[in-house]
């Protein structure tokens, strides 16, 4: 019965599926439960509200492309 | 002071403002607390997000739906 | 589907139970699920861990019982 | 490496910038931690997902603009 | 960046870093990023913090062990 | 009415105290709220449940401590 969230930015929708399918599969190998019971949940943060090292990702994605 | 999180998938304004409305109630009915310390928030979880057993729910209701 | 998360102070196993039973019954009510999707997940938090307006419950508890 | 994750309504990018600036700065001083480690995610929540004592802020914000 | 929780039962401190380590890996490769970027947070949830379908794991596991 | 999560290593009751207070005092200042509308819950993560980079943050202790 894991539940597992991931936060990630903004992704496409084949990459969100093979997180998922691989996520799971991992999961229910190691704790040995039937994978029928894993879920996954994955939360899209945008740019503009994830900080780190309190500067938004928006603001450092400008700052080192130049 | 309890705080109520619910992730579903999509739902009609009026679902959720029933869910919100009745979960609050038993939830304080429970802990004895007023009815204004209850809060609940509730997050929607898109189907290409979401996925039980190593499938995203989008593929799952295109395979059940057949 | 619905995943339920509850933030509580501690409880009893009695009161924990009672909670789990209740807040599912009326979750799959609203959202017209099959009971057995609904999962409620509780945690309890020390009163030094949780702060409202600023102050940790454990400080305000003293201060209002005074 | 702590985490902060912040519920809160819609704001402005300005607002938010601000939020996770602050917050941040404040967060490593109290513990101490280098300021490149601490992340900030911020989820805006609608008013019609927001519960507070049994009503959605949609509700509520109706009902006292009145 | 990503941020990873696993909610899960009470687990050996073997298979916590078994999940820890095999779950950044699979992580990574997916979303292409540096696997020093990877978190994974994992809850322990005790049984009777955890209702299934309206009761406990607690209660189900006595219930089924019979 | 926002709620901020903090997830932290393990601290003392006196840090957690000073963290509660400065954090709420900083998003209501930033939020233009009401300071008792805030809350702040603290999640202490145990070292062996929390991962960076596929390694347990009791692991890098260890290694870095060497």
């Amino acid at each position: 019965m894991p539940i597992v969230r991931i936060e990630i930015g903004e992704h496409s929708k084949e990459q969100k599926r093979e997180l998922i399918q691989k996520v799971s599969k991992v999961v229910v190998e190691v704790l040995k439960e039937p994978k029928s019971n894993c879920m996954v949940l994955l939360k899209e943060i945008p740019d503009e509200n994830w900080g780190v090292g309190g500067e938004t990702v928006e603001e450092l994605e400008i700052k080192y492309r130049k």
